[in-house]
């Protein structure tokens, strides 16, 4: 799912928001979040600065946005990966390819996401901001519930043989978000080979009785 | 080792180096970075914003100094912990408990590294923070090359039975550092609980042949 899809279906055809908020990722990702003036998100859209402040109010009210967008999406992949697996060694393995289903913008869109978590930490002074804020800390609590509740089954069925499934949920999503780091689209490794191994490596990391075989 | 003992020996006494990077850490930890205003420092400190700059000459000069000391810090526990161990299995297990040998304050510091290790990413436009960041990068890259080297020589004594030593010791790194997101001093786990845990992970990741027991 592209960030422009996760745009309101309310906006005007002619709104600059799906184009502001693809730019900055290119800018943030690429170059980084405390490196990015503000005002070349506007150069780079062809606005004027009092047009870009229309849309977003800061350079991190735009951030917590980007951050929201991507936590949204990530909940949406999770349901929609593991809602037809049969089991959970099956539902594991989804939902780790459902991790790396990216465009290289939602490559980049990811890393900006884990290296601003602190963000999400401490009360923001403006009502825009709070608010993104707020809602990405909902979402991620949403995303290790629902990776707690996948772990969880596998452990009441017996395929999981670890003891405390919230605690693996986190180690899993450190696992599976790690990658953002160091993945760069056109590096040595596909996402389709990452997709592989990290579902090997998440199924060890349960010590599932399923761990995928590889091609 | 503290970040404190990792400050300059040539330093005077009335030197408020140390001082400054104590409170900056537990600025930045707790209320984040971005949040934190440069001012606030110096009045914590309770020196003037003239003598704040003698000592760095920016917020985020200080924060890539906190994160180089923080990773010469890995580097050197890595070291110390890994050379006594006997053999592969042992030293995964001994690197993964340096790790976690960490005071409440340290355990800041491990966030705030971990939160914006984006900044590395991108040329710094002033001398002081670009030597910084340059020291840092070069620091990262020995961590990965030592966890590489652990993970190499236990594949190739056949301890660990996986293919690719480098993506390994990546993984690893993610399953380490993704704690210090959750951790807080004083909540449901303790550190020592947490070691033992997530050397038992660790083992897992790699698909030791010698997985450490529980207690």
């Amino acid at each position: 799912m592209s960030t422009v899809d996760n745009a309101p279906r309310t906006e005007s055809p002619r709104s600059k928001r799906a184009v502001i908020i693809a730019t900055a990722i290119d800018r943030f990702g690429e170059e980084g979040f405390e490196h990015t003036k503000w005002a070349t998100i506007a150069d780079d859209v062809g606005i004027g600065q009092t047009a870009l402040y229309h849309y977003f109010e800061s350079k991190v009210h735009c951030l917590l946005t980007i951050m929201r967008l991507e936590l949204s999406n990530s909940v949406e992949r999770f349901k929609a990966a593991t809602s037809a697996a049969d089991d959970p060694a099956a539902a594991l393995t989804a939902a780790v390819a459902s991790a790396y289903e990216a465009s290289p913008r939602d490559a980049l869109q990811r890393r900006i996401l884990q290296n601003h978590m602190d963000l999400l930490a401490t009360k923001r002074p403006s009502k825009k901001e709070e608010e993104e804020r707020l809602l990405c800390r909902s979402l991620v609590q949403e995303i290790e519930h629902n990776w707690t509740g996948l772990v969880q089954k596998g452990i009441d069925d017996g395929t999981f043989r670890v003891d405390d499934a919230l605690l693996s949920a986190r180690m899993l999503l450190a696992l599976v978000v790690g990658v953002w780091r160091w993945y760069r689209p056109g590096g040595e490794m596909t996402l389709e080979q990452i997709t592989e191994v990290m579902a090997e490596a998440a199924a060890r990391l349960v010590d599932s009785a399923e761990v995928p075989a590889r091609a």
